[in-house]
Order: C-alpha cells, then sequence, then structure tokens
C-alpha cells in the first residue's frame, strides 16, 4: 500500500466543518467571528513516552488526548488537527487500530482530522490541534498560565499519580493485583483531556495549566509566569490518587509504603488533568463549574507574593520537596 | 541543559502577530476578518529526507521551506508555525546551527515561530505553517488541486531535477565538478519556497500543487482532482534543469547522458516549485505575475478532458512515460 492510500483508507473523511481537508496542499478553516485560534503541538515517540508494543487503538487515543488536554489548559473548544506520522513499515491492523482510538477520541470532542503527512521513519506522532476561545468585549477569554493573583486558590482535576504507578508496574519495578493495573494503567493510556472542565471555568479561573510532566512542575511554570510563589499542603496527597484505596490497605506489598505516594501525586507524570487558580471569593463558582463539567476539583493550595514552592503539612509545617518533574533533556 | 531552557535559548523570541507566543499551553492567534487560514503539516526524519551529517543550518532552513512551499501552493500569504522536534541529545553546535536557519528564512517570509514541542527521540522535525487566504466576496481565493478546466495551460515554476542529481551525487552515484555540485546541492539543501508566486497568480491561475514528489506524480494529484487529463512537451524538458548547460555539454562524462534529464525534471523529486494551471487567455497575466514575483515559468503542457497523462516529442509524436514519483511506503 502506498503513502496516498494509506491516507484514504485510514484517515480521508468528508470535511465537515473545515473549507478543505485532507487531500490538497492545505487545508482551510476559517475560525468565526470574534474568536482566537488556540494552537498545541505535541510529538509521542516509541520507546519515550508509550512502550513500542502497546495497543494501537489506546496509543491513537493518547496520541489526540494529551493534544487536547492543552486546548482544555486554554479553555479553548476543539475545532480541528492535522497529524503527520512516521511509520517503520505499512501495518494494515496497526493502522486500522490506531486510526479508530484517534477517531473515536476526535468525534468525542467533534474535532476533526483537517491534514498532516505520512513518511518512513522510526515510529513518531506529531499532532497540532487547533481550538476555539472567544474574544469578549475585544477580551480573550483564553486561561493563561501568567494571570494568577496572590492569594488565588490552587486546585487539581480528578486524580493524580496512578499513570505513573501504572508505568512502574509495567516496567517491573513493582507488582499490582490485576484489577488495580487495569484500572491505574487505564489512566496511563487512555487518559481523559478535561476539555469540559477548561471550558467551564473560562471567566472563573485566573490561571491554568494541563499536567504532563508531574503537578509541581508544571504548577511551577504558572509561578513563573506569573511572578508569585505558592504553598501547597502535601498533608492529603495519598487521597488524590485513585488507587488511594488499595494502596493504604496494602502498604508494604508490592515494595512501597504510604511514603512512596506523595511523589506519585506531586511529581509523577502523564496525568493530563488541571491545575489551576481562582480566588476564594469564587470557590462557589469553581465547584458548579466542576459540577457542570462532571469532574472532580480538589483544592491543595494557595498562590503567596513570595516566590518559591512551599510544601506544608497538616499543621502547616514545611515539607522538604523532593520530587522532580519529568524534563525530556535532564540527565 | 533541560527542554526549557532549549526553547528559551534557540527558538523563544517575543510574539509579534501572535496574540500569545511560545511559552503557554496554546499559542493564540486571531486571523484577520475575511480571511482563511490555510494549515499543512510536513514531517521530516533523518536518512529520509536529509543526510544525518547535513548542515544543520540548511536543516533548518529546508524545514520550513517545504511548509512555506504548500502555503504556496494555495497561494497562502505565510503567519506563523509550530515546530516539534525529536532530538537523539542536546548538541549546542547543532541547535544554534539548526535555529538560525530556520528562523532566518521564517524571518524572510515574516513568519512567526508561535509555539511546538521537543523531546528526546530519533530526529524529527515537524512542522505545521499557518497562512492567510483572503475571501472576496463570500470567495476564498485559494488556489487548489481541484480548479483546472480542460484546455488549461499547465506551467512550472522555476528549475526541476536539479535536486535530484544533486542527490546522487551525494550517495556517490555519479560524478559532478565541484562548481556544480555546489549548485544543484543548493537547490537539494535550501529550496525556494515560492511564496510570492503563489499570491501573485491568485485570481490568475485555477489550480496550483508544490512538487514535492516529483512533476508528474505531482501533476497527477491535480488530474485526479479536477477530473481531467494532461499532454505534457516531454522534448523541452532538458532546459528545465538549471545544470542544463553543463549536463549536455559534458554528455556520457560522469555515467549518464542526456536520455537521462528528462527523469530527473519529470520524476526527480524536492524540488518545491509550483505546478500550476490557467486558461491560455490569461497568459499575459500568468507572465505579468511571474515578473511581480521575480519567479521564471515555463508552460510545458496543456490539460484535456481525456483522463490520463501523455507525454509527446516536439512533433507531437507519444513517448512512453517511464517515470515514477517518490512515494514514502512504495517498495
Amino acid at each position: 500500500m502506498g503513502e496516498f492510500d494509506l491516507i484514504a483508507r485510514y484517515f480521508k473523511r468528508p470535511a465537515r466543518r473545515a473549507a478543505l481537508g485532507v487531500g490538497d496542499d492545505c487545508a482551510l478553516i476559517q475560525p468565526a467571528a470574534n474568536t482566537q485560534l488556540a494552537i498545541s503541538s505535541d510529538m509521542l515517540v516509541a520507546g519515550r513516552h508509550f512502550f513500542s508494543d502497546v495497543d494501537p487503538r489506546t496509543l491513537g487515543h493518547k496520541a489526540l488526548a494529551v493534544n487536547l488536554s492543552d486546548l482544555a489548559a486554554c479553555g479553548a473548544k476543539p475545532l480541528a488537527f492535522t497529524l503527520a506520522l512516521a511509520l517503520p513499515e505499512v501495518n494494515e491492523p496497526w493502522l486500522a487500530g490506531f486510526s479508530q482510538g484517534l477517531l473515536a477520541l476526535a468525534d468525542a470532542h467533534d474535532c476533526e482530522l483537517i491534514g498532516g503527512d505520512t513518511t518512513q521513519g522510526p515510529l513518531n506522532i506529531c499532532i497540532t490541534v487547533f481550538g476555539e476561545v472567544p474574544v469578549v468585549g475585544g477580551r480573550s477569554q483564553a486561561l493563561l498560565r501568567s494571570g494568577a493573583k496572590a492569594g488565588d486558590d490552587i486546585y487539581v482535576s480528578g486524580t493524580l499519580g496512578d499513570a505513573r504507578l501504572a508505568l512502574l508496574a509495567l516496567q517491573g519495578k513493582l507488582d499490582l493485583p490485576a484489577e488495580v493495573l487495569t484500572r491505574v494503567r487505564a489512566r496511563l493510556e487512555t487518559p481523559t483531556p478535561r476539555v469540559a472542565l477548561g471550558m467551564a471555568i473560562r471567566g472563573v479561573a485566573t490561571a491554568a495549566i494541563d499536567i504532563s510532566d508531574g503537578f509541581l512542575g508544571d504548577l511551577g511554570h504558572v509561578l513563573e509566569a506569573s511572578g508569585l510563589g505558592a504553598r501547597i499542603d502535601a498533608s492529603n496527597t495519598t487521597k488524590l490518587i485513585a488507587a488511594h484505596a488499595y494502596l493504604t490497605g496494602a502498604k508494604g506489598q508490592f515494595g512501597m509504603g504510604n511514603s512512596d505516594i506523595p511523589g506519585f501525586v506531586l511529581a509523577g507524570g502523564d496525568d493530563y488533568e488541571l491545575a489551576f487558580t481562582a480566588p476564594p471569593g469564587r470557590r462557589a463558582a469553581v465547584l458548579s463549574a466542576a459540577r457542570a463539567a462532571q469532574t472532580p476539583v480538589t483544592r491543595i493550595g494557595q498562590m503567596e507574593a513570595e516566590p518559591g514552592l512551599r510544601l506544608v503539612d497538616a499543621q502547616g509545617q514545611p515539607v522538604a520537596n523532593t520530587f522532580r518533574s519529568f524534563d525530556h533533556f535532564a540527565q
């Protein structure tokens, strides 16, 4: 099968929202009046972001999910995406699974595949996603990293750390019972981009970011962009991991105890949850947005004028921050 | 050096046209009223699209040039691009050269780097480029592959085949004198995207495509999209290669003769010229557009109602078409 047959069979569908979709030199889209286009690119590399033998259906899901997560962090509504794909060979069952996983998530978010590229090479998936943000009275409603204010509450959505737990289990570094592995593995392989929540907290949240490299590291980008510091309550972190009930009951049974859990939660990575800030006066509005988006949120700290990140225990006493987020080029 | 330092040092510059550039979850752009956004992605893989030891400065140029060429083929004005980069390691001299070559071409076209991704992995460069096409009286001015009419003239810009000649020489398959190699190598490594020509032929050309896989193969996409055939004058193809004077004078001296030249011109690939169609009544307008864009164009054939591609000699007699364009997955 040649390059053009491959595109036609697995990826080409009639253009919907786009003026012109897959199959010309460019795709054409015409954004609505009074909107900004939010754009983000993510590249996934075999052996780095996923195991080479991962189910292609979950890989298709994840490749788009991590991009939709960036739109969510801006409060953008998904519109369309391009896909560039380097493949070692034409493997039709793999392509069928990959395209099904990819397009199922795309359909769930009404996000149209409008173009891209395919080539021979080491497996590499590069997606660029486009979303829409309203401009109201000349002001963009996009959620930026730079908008947090001292005194703002800090929230996280969903659960943190389960993806890291799954990764360690799949790497053979710890044992998990099959039913626990199944649950945390789904968090690693088919994360849920928090698109509905991102749109719901527009106008309520002052800043937002998605958690891909680990909560503390990603929050650090908000601190830097906002020129502020933060205090994080580290005492309740164990409750933020979905596998919490199992972990606390099974302490020590699989090579780790409760003391390892905060590291998973605070610096695990691959969570694709949102971290965001909002004024204490808007707590009811935050909870209302979370309910509307059917996404749990947890208040976990506060922005402070003093630069730096401070972890505290339940009594407000300092806890050492020994957690490091993921950096693609750190040794 | 970590991922974020790398981005800050080599790729981050103040946002210009973009509402928000490199360094948040998404970039934000707000297209002008009455414009469409043209979008294209190209992925370049080491060993497939370039030699691993190529000068990083020319690689930076080429990675963006092949994307701008897609905008040119739509008649779009470049606006912005995203860059996703997988690197085996952080090699600062390489990054310095690559970013200089990339950003120099970007500046020449006022095309802003607004976001992207960096990760560790086999060298892979994925660029998504954004351009602007006017919408006049509700009609998009974009040049599509599907607009050609029977009887339209077929044109190509610039020269064809030199990049292929350079590739064969660099692969050691033929010898070229140093001064000829330098010239054709520049065509392979630093192609000129025909952006000015693409914009100049809006409203004159009926269809356009950029020549990346080889002229005949790429023209085939126009025939398919337009539901037509074409007759191509193969008698003058030797004049379309820039190395023409040298090649015809040196016949046989380096393992090839005149009979090999048509293959380079008609199916060489990596040319990044435009092929386009226009009614015979618009020949003066085509030449005027070419002059305005300071880009030579050559009339090389005619669109016909009968499907299929026919090569003819100077007497209009059929010539066998034995030329195959490049397909990334063909055996």
